[in-house]
């Protein structure tokens, strides 16, 4: 499964976006079983966990013994969050294959979120840059998450052209990669084309490959398909459709993997991902997290009679 | 409100596809009152009931009466389904302005739902045509849906060519037009984009402008963006994605009109609807249908703060 050529991406955001925002703590064993599962499924890129400190995010606590387990697993990319430079020297030396620092358009909700001005994170980000620049051999992806691109809860709307201003200022800076985020599920279609447009406009097709989205007023898979027709190749989603974000009020869970992939592989287009295999790592996670709500349709559903994706 | 010019008419079908599979029997008085109620917020065609024997469905055992109610709300297209001939009298009886009878591709499905063959249904259909030809003045619009077009929950899924064939067949009888709707919630954006483009190369693109999605899989929007993309003006939705057919087993909700509406609107497509009206629309089917649950993203996140339609 790993070797296939694949179309697009699913970056399984679940045990990090998906955790964050839930109480109960789900044991490490559980999350290796989870990442080992959808991982077996044929998902090729995990983002395991965050390196916040442990005070702050209880349930984050075993992200270093995260990425270490999951360097194992063969063919995938080990993603990590980081919210500091401190994050990425951690993430460095637990062998991440992929940081992502999430730098908020909004200013009011990234000193919620990270306790620092947008001047703050741009220097941040250069010391980062900087770190990352100084490793032997073969440097992590090092990718800039624009939260709140599409709307901030606490802001508002959210100017584009702020948010083209500080990718360009960004893949400036020499960021390998910038990413859509809409934290708050505020987003839709046109939106995002307008967004990504313009971005590829002004720092070039490959700096910007991926979008992450909530399905806060059910608009996700509207503005994923947006996504991948424009030629987009990496989608977040979060297995359950779990998740929210702690420093935006209202922001409620990803768009779900399940449905996701459903959408994609009945289209033809290919995810590398077994969906029947991927529904039955719901179980484990509902187990692990007995009082969550698992969100999404297909699961629920089943697959059409007769299904066979599209080739 | 009523005047303005629109891009997209969303026909709410909810008081017929949403209630007819639902046990619990809404009062006439509470239906008026809901047709009353979006027509208030801007809907602008809505298909208020099923000419079905009572004995079949009592849920719409009011169609005539409620036919008549609706033809008193100015500027609003009065829709109802038939399932045969004797429907179709009473539906003109009653004065609607647009009368669909639903023929599903899938024969299984078409016998159980009508308990017609599909030689069985273009006889009836013919004689439905005689039937309206035969109306002194302006006859009302005759539309065919064409049922579990993207798959069928007995049959499996459906060949594309026989979906363009009953099609060409149908409007070659005089159909108004067709309508492509997928009963069973199976269908994927680029499954929708081949067919309408079959369609609208053997039929002529004045002979399907709509569609009629479901959510069972949770790609309702996603299918609807296809559609909108493409240039279809028509989406069925319904007001809390109530709905199912009971002949489809497994087959559940259509796609959420507010959701819907939220989505059109952010992207600047112009519905006429006022979405915070249409929002307060579901406090009054939730009264009268108290052990129904509703669905829907956006009534309950709220719309982005300082959200406003995009022009």
């Amino acid at each position: 499964m790993q070797n296939d050529k694949i179309d697009i991406e699913i970056s399984e955001v679940g045990p990090r976006d998906g955790l964050q925002s839930i109480a109960e703590i789900m044991p490490t064993e559980a999350k290796k079983a989870w990442i080992r599962a959808e991982a077996a499924a044929g998902v090729r890129e995990i983002e395991v966990g965050s390196f916040v400190p442990a005070k702050i995010l209880p349930q984050l606590a075993d992200t270093a013994e995260l990425v270490r387990y999951a360097r194992n697993i063969e063919g995938l990319v080990v993603a990590v969050l980081v919210p500091n430079l401190r994050g990425a020297q951690a993430a460095l030396e637990a062998g991440a294959h992929k940081i992502s620092i999430p730098f908020s358009v909004s200013e009011t909700h990234c000193q919620r979120n990270v306790n620092r001005s947008h001047q703050q994170m741009f220097e941040e980000i250069e010391r980062i840059i900087t770190l990352m620049n100084s490793v032997a051999g073969k440097r992590p992806h090092f990718e800039v998450g624009l939260s709140t691109a599409f709307g901030c809860s606490i802001e508002g709307p959210i100017a584009e052209s702020k948010v083209v201003a500080i990718a360009e200022k960004l893949v400036a800076l020499g960021v390998d990669e910038v990413g859509l985020s809409d934290t708050t599920g505020s987003g839709n279609p046109a939106q995002l084309r307008r967004l990504v447009t313009q971005i590829w406009e002004h720092c070039g097709r490959e700096k910007l490959n991926g979008v992450h989205l909530h399905n806060t007023r059910g608009q996700g898979l509207a503005n994923a398909l947006a996504a991948v027709d424009l030629g987009l190749t990496t989608i977040d989603s979060s297995l359950g459709g779990i998740g929210g974000c702690p420093a935006a009020p209202g922001a409620s869970g990803n768009i779900v993997t399940e449905d996701l992939v459903f959408m994609l592989e009945a289209m033809g287009l290919r995810t590398g991902i077994d969906i029947e295999q991927l529904i039955t790592v719901r179980e484990l996670v509902q187990a692990a997290l007995p009082s969550t709500e698992l969100y999404g349709f297909t699961a629920n559903a089943g697959l059409p009679k007769g299904y066979t994706p599209q080739r």
